[in-house]
């Protein structure tokens, strides 16, 4: 499963630009973390919800695909996030967690730390779709 | 109202890194353009959800900057997107339009499309906040 | 086509509860029309979320059903409601439409106008799967 | 502060219609208790997702109304839910917690249990707004 996983996030140029690590992997729970970078900023100067959101996104894909069957892809499908607090600070620990998994269909948690802190300044609502046998679609 | 939508988007770092240009603007609604790019991608090849989010989210928020008052600055509260298709494509054009404006919650509606298709691949439904007199916070 | 709506819309006791009507129906969009009600109010004494937000449910199920195989039956997976304005007014004008199909998920949208408002009070973009085979589920 | 739940939750005309109960109520989170009722089916005889969210929306929105300034009214902004399997059973339980409080915005997370299953066939990502001297809002 974790070598799926790696390979998988090897492939993703964002996760490697925005310097994005794996830091803990389970079946249904992956954790990440996220550095600042000043390319990836909004107009406050603070790291834009874009580049937020892209890592508790992967993050729960990834906890998704660690119980989706060996033949899925994953894609994410829609999610929702509450920007609760400005993203700031020097590193960003991500969590994503499967909250109940169908079929075809998986829906998690994902939430954002900054430096530390317990209170999440993000969280995140995501459905995951498992899809099976499309061509070019692989991890 | 064109000078400050500019003069935010211009502090945007992730939008320069991203190489998002404004291509139209008017009170309540706002039209980018954002170029492929293999540092920005997911595990497929596509363009990360991530870094598609980051354009309706910023035009959704520029859409409602727009028909705020001038000394309030806006955060985005909150949004939903969903995928509909991959950003299969060379160039993407991404909407954000004011469905409706409160006082300090502005509600708006985001589009992305690829290479002139005239169907969406992704949605979102935003909800952004003005902030008054909150140091720091300008734009 | 319309007589499976029907057929569908006359088991929601819900919908029958709440004295929901169909006003119009094509492929991929649905009307339909709730009337105020003093069983089914939040604490300010304005129609409540829930039954406001079970009508643009219904619409947009109704709606990502009227595009699906005759064989499949629609479940809503996910949807997100924002409410722009209370629901004041004693006839709600609501619909349901279609953005993009897949095999499996529709992307729809929804909305909710009081009283021959033009601006909707309300607006939900939801995510509705075709369910095929499933024991007991019909519609 | 409980009386102040007790006396909203005793203005919501839904609530009652609903035969809903507050079976447990702190600062930031509150449970409440829902039967089945065959006047609120969906199309396939399971309770209607819009009798399910109006629940915890309710559950959320007086758990962020618990830490709220004794002045402020509480609204719904905006939710977003995910039914992750059909409201099959007799009761309900649904609970709401506070994940982060600002001033005028306070995020919430929902839960729905059928049964006893410790695993929710609902979960919910709520933003409830604290509104001040409005005249006509209350509770």
């Amino acid at each position: 499963m974790l070598a799926r996983l790696r390979a998988s996030f090897g492939r993703q140029g964002m996760m490697t630009t925005l310097g994005v690590e794996v830091t803990a992997a389970e079946p249904g729970r992956v954790e990440m973390s996220l550095p600042y970078d000043d390319r990836f900023t909004q107009h406050h100067g603070f790291l834009h919800a874009g580049a937020v959101a892209s890592v508790p996104d992967t993050a729960c894909g990834f906890a998704a695909y660690s119980v989706m069957p060996p033949e899925a892809s994953v894609l994410t499908a829609t999610y929702t996030i509450n920007l609760l607090a400005p993203a700031a600070g020097e590193r960003f620990a991500i969590t994503g967690e499967v909250v109940r998994a169908g079929r075809t269909l998986v829906v998690c948690r994902g939430e954002a730390f900054a430096d530390g802190d317990q209170r999440p300044f993000a969280v995140m609502q995501a459905t995951m779709t498992a899809v099976f046998g499309k061509a070019g679609i692989q991890g």
